[in-house]
């Protein structure tokens, strides 16, 4: 059973989706505060940067040397919300957790003219911008929630296509990965997720794809190639209309030979690890995330 | 008028105040995240430090240099909430219409053990930190608002008391200064007031106290001896229970020989400014606050 403290992602999702049928411009509890779900990690210090002009947050646990490994991070939002600044923590809980910096980027939203590709490409662009500073490939890990579980894929893909070497890995928390939005879960979950309807992730599919194909290999995980790709761990909450979209993309990725790790975590809704901090199954999850990543980035198992 | 956009004030502090009335202990809205009340500047960079003991945030506006002005920054919530981290927007906000870095410290507050005098105690061990840095005391400014703005003027006696050369100047937002709770506006602005009732105060200010005379001129800044102080510039709504405090600090430091100046502004609640880069009020004090505080730390009037 959920933990009464894991609720607040329940009832957050809950208000989201209220303040959204039913808009008030100014209402206090929209996305932008969406980091209110989070607790402060502690003891990391926070970083603006312009990657190469991508908008960036460096999230630097104390202790942590100019050298070590480095989360590429992309927040998720379904294109149209979230920023580094609504993740800033949870990725910070995340990075501290492994021992290694986080740099969350900031990309255009569908309603800044932020549609299929350019998301992606702002991507790559932060990820050359890494290997330019010097940061090798194999202490590069990607980690995204939700629309940024996708990028975490497509812009692995993108760079491929441009010969750049993969990162070491990629971390997915409840990503989003079919943009024809045909998953089972998305029927039999309805009243379980509290925060989507099917309805609403297909305008948010049409209104990043903008014309193109949701099977176009370049911006469908679930059609991708991903040959090649390091190990990949996904976490998904079972409450999701999205918890189809982990299995599908589990399952695809095993096809193509990757190291691909799935875990689903009852009684959880979309993106819970917003909610580190302050209640034990983010915790838990966060913990997982590590101790899978640690060894990957070359840092020992313990602290 | 009030500004539309600044009616988000008003808002929060009636969610916070029925939420006190009618506690939910996992509400989501709660004085924890009182920083979503505040837009984010951009270009500011966060550190956590170790004050000598004290938790602090550096907020380090991009393009100041190391030997630039430091504000040292007291937060507000009648030492029973806010942080460092609810109040370090609204102060980058200040820091950076100033070209100053903020130090925003955090102190013990009463739930923790902290009563009278340990959240002065610990704000000089943060002065004498930043003294001990090699900062002159001729450009630190002191910055406040609400219990924070009551510490701008008790830490700044105590620094006296032990022979600490005194900041430059301070800026109070919405200061605390009455303990004794006598205020006429406590009454006739009941009703106005979105946050507060009179018993409240009187309450937080009977934890705080904890049996300590309010009339304690080391508590009180109404009855302390302001001899010598630098500066003074004084904001608060007139819409606020604690307007008062506001004039009857400003009447006692005039009396004592401080340049003493005070805004009031119309339609406003207390400590608005925490809606800066979110409302043109509190965007309006900010930049008065900047005006005022540039020339007195030895910086040119224009950017």
């Amino acid at each position: 059973m959920a933990s009464k403290e894991s609720l607040r992602v329940d009832r957050y999702w809950a208000t989201v989706r209220r303040s959204t049928m039913n808009p008030q411009p100014d209402d206090l509890v929209t996305n932008t505060q969406w980091d209110l779900l989070t607790g402060e990690p502690r003891g990391v210090d926070y970083l603006e940067v312009d990657a190469d002009g991508v908008p960036a947050l460096w999230a630097v646990p104390h202790g942590t040397a100019q050298d070590c490994p480095v989360l590429l991070c992309f927040h998720g939002g379904g294109y149209v919300s979230g920023s580094m600044f609504t993740h800033r923590k949870m990725f910070a809980h995340l990075a501290k957790a492994i021992g290694a910096r986080a740099l969350v980027i900031d990309y255009t939203l569908v309603f800044q003219g932020g549609v299929f590709p350019q998301p992606v490409v702002e991507g790559l662009t932060a990820y050359r911008w890494l290997l330019d500073q010097g940061v090798p490939a194999g202490r590069i890990m990607f980690a995204g929630d939700s629309a940024g579980g996708q990028l975490s894929v497509t812009v692995q893909l993108r760079a491929r296509n441009e010969a750049l070497p993969l990162p070491a890995a990629a971390m997915l928390i409840s990503p989003w990965t079919d943009l024809e939005v045909i998953g089972e879960s998305m029927d039999y979950n309805e009243g379980n997720d509290a925060l989507f309807s099917k309805q609403w992730i297909k305008d948010m599919a049409a209104a990043f794809l903008n014309g193109c194909d949701p099977r176009d290999p370049d911006a469908s995980p679930l059609h991708a190639d991903l040959t090649g790709f390091g190990p990949m761990y996904i976490q998904v909450g079972d409450q999701e209309l999205l918890l189809d979209d982990s299995r599908m993309l589990a399952k695809h990725a095993e096809q193509a030979g990757i190291d691909v790790q799935l875990d689903e975590f009852p009684g959880q809704q979309h993106s819970f690890q917003m909610a580190a901090g302050l209640a034990p199954e983010p915790d838990d999850a966060i913990n997982r995330l590590a101790a899978w990543a640690r060894p990957k980035l070359g840092l020992g198992v313990g602290e």
